[in-house]
């Protein structure tokens, strides 16, 4: 059983819109173990809105055309797929009736306009919204079958759960139960991945293994795998879980919706440690990104965005001489620590560009770090990118730092371990 | 000339990914003048590639291929591209080379798939990536060609602005010079903005106004104007842009690249003022957003982020009840104002959520502001959404608080005028 998805709508071609639809749709057909292979966007024109239904329809056994229903003239879907059925479009006084109480009960006056939502074509059965103005269609194509659904997403999506994915799983007869697993990697090249796992990349069927770059946040691993029943789905994943992580290791710093900032408060949270952070360079960056993670507050006592460094001598007492240097990021981490009374400090200090700074060219960052009253210690690193893109990337540099030393520490420990 | 988008990826179809990269060249594509009619998205798998390839080139003069030049197995577009041209893949030693120095540069080794990443198709140009592995291509089909550009955006919008935009209006033969400017808008609704400027959008041809939604950061007003010259374009566009400006007046609050930040930060050195901030439910947002401004040192002192409520009391003084309260939010403000040493004290707290805090629901967040020894003032407000954008709108909210305040204070003023 195969599905593909054509969004309609000229804003999405002009990128007015970003086409999340789609995204959402090939989800859905993926959890319900229907493949799809092409996603096609066309604007509001009816010539080449047949078009592509045509060349997607003789690929496969159903479409999902998404948008172009509304009332306004350029909206013509129902009219391509009328052409595409090769039969005339009749209006439904029940449909009329539906839209002109919808807008009676909001207090407004039904558009002649919006009687075009009424339009069916001949043979199609409507699929209710009780929600929006715009009905869907189901449109039975010879043994095929096109599902028209609003661009609106919330209807969209009621539409599909309710109806759409029900109807094309009792026509697939698909019994299956499809689940995924992701398991986060950090500071690794995606050649390096492939190397250590591109043989159970290649030769497995079921359960599937691919890469998913994801930017500065590092390379996912993602794990599918089909079966009859969500037990055997999900015994299928927890095994090449267990495989993946033994060659993987600590490569891997989360799975699934952890991040690297959740997965760092649940290491200090098992320690009983509390978390100061001063930040340069990343400007509060490290506290946004650990602040997003609900409970936070336990751990992270604050941090001092030292930008000036007046701020640095005055708040977190550095006496460096240049601020861009191991001692500053080594001062500062202790800054932290006195400033904000926590038990770990962090800090971050270094050249965003795009000009240098004490001599140092943009990109370079120090990051310090002090674990309890254990001397502190500070590491450079020279990153590449743009202003924005060395900060993001010095502030899950920083975490990912953190993580590794906390995770050589044992939760059990009753004193905490010298640093350097 | 037209240029169709084809986006290479399961990732994409499985909806792991939204496929932004198509909106994004999309718009681009848009501004330069050239039409595009579709878009598609594929999977890792050469076959379908090459029938989409060829598909979309027959209806159209050029075609950009984005994604699929990894260094791992699955990435095929090469290979595709290959047989689209029905030629040979050829090792570039230079790119291996060039591949080779930058994981040096990085202090890592180059593994062997990545030389993959060096694979020409015969007849073939390559252009450059400065800042990845993956080179771009430039391949002639015919009189037509096919631009392959990788998938991470960074890396695609560098490509697409410096090499494939120029090319392919060199190609077009595109005399007129087209220009956009745009204006930002904040606070207000896109049907309000169509009710001000609606007719405007409707009716003109050259320039064109079109309303681009930025989540957020409010919506942008786009105008793009198409003329003989340079001069000419930016003529017509500086005629739009006073026009707009004087029906919607204070709502602009930035234009091009300004933004929010860069446009607080130029108001405050006007004012020759200092900026220092508190931050509770932001955990470091704002002041991360004002540090990404180049140049942002000269005015912004630092940011005290007191999540826990001892630091709040010990770091920035506050003595109020509850931490969710007007008092807390003036105490902060004046607190970040001392402990900074800055003219101007901003604040943050309230509840991002799930759970209420201080008997005050989700979404509830309370700003303070000081200039100068003007009496503390505080605004509550209440925010839709979930924790991410309750925080992500309250930076934003406060800076435009900020602005707005500041805009009302002459810059020449010889004393700054009482809050409140």
């Amino acid at each position: 059983m195969r599905c593909e998805v054509l969004a309609v709508g000229t804003e999405l071609l002009l990128g007015q819109i970003v086409d999340t639809n789609s995204a959402w749709i090939g989800e859905e057909l993926a959890r319900a173990g229907i493949e799809t292979y092409r996603h096609v966007r066309v604007g509001d024109n009816q010539a080449r809105i047949v078009d592509s239904m045509r060349s997607l329809l003789a690929s496969s056994d159903a479409l999902i055309v998404c948008g172009g229903l509304g009332p306004t003239p350029d909206d013509v879907t129902r009219e391509a797929i009328a052409e595409v059925m090769n039969v005339d479009l009749h209006r439904d006084p029940e449909i009329v009736e539906f839209i002109r109480a919808l807008f009676g009960s909001r207090g407004r006056e039904m558009s002649g306009n919006n009687e075009r939502q009424a339009d069916v074509p001949e043979g199609a059965t409507v699929i209710p919204n009780p929600i929006g103005t715009a009905p869907g269609l189901r449109c039975p194509i010879g043994h095929k079958v096109v599902y028209a659904v609003p661009g609106v997403p919330y209807e969209m999506q009621l539409m599909m759960t309710e109806h759409v994915l029900p109807d094309l799983l009792e026509r697939s007869g698909e019994r299956a139960t499809i689940r995924s697993r992701t398991l986060k990697t950090w500071g690794v090249a995606e050649s390096t991945l492939a190397e250590m796992i591109g043989e159970r990349v290649d030769v497995q069927t079921n359960p599937t293994i691919a890469f998913l770059a994801r930017g500065i946040e590092g390379i996912a691993v993602r794990v599918t795998a089909k079966a009859a029943s969500e037990a055997g789905a999900q015994e299928l994943l927890e095994a090449e879980e267990v495989a993946l992580r033994a060659i993987l290791g600590d490569l891997v710093f989360a799975a699934d919706d952890e991040t690297m900032e959740s997965v760092v408060l649940g290491l200090l949270r098992e320690r009983g440690l509390t978390l100061g952070i001063a930040e340069s360079l990343t400007g509060g960056l490290v506290g946004a990104r650990i602040c997003n993670v609900p409970g936070a507050s336990d751990v992270f006592r604050g941090a001092v965005v030292s930008y000036s460094e007046g701020v640095k001598r005055s708040v977190l007492g550095v006496t460096a001489a240049t601020q861009v240097s191991e001692e500053c990021a080594r001062q500062m981490a202790e800054g932290a620590r006195k400033a904000l009374d926590a038990d770990v400090g962090l800090s971050t200090t270094g050249v965003a560009g795009p000009d240098p700074m004490d001599g140092e060219p943009p990109g370079v960052v120090y990051f310090g770090m002090q674990i309890g009253d254990a001397p502190a210690e500070a590491v450079r690193v020279q990153l590449p990118g743009d202003r924005e893109r060395v900060r993001q990337f010095s502030a899950i540099s920083l975490l990912s730092l953190l993580r590794t030393r906390l995770a050589a520490i044992p939760p059990d420990s009753p004193t905490l371990p010298p640093g350097g």
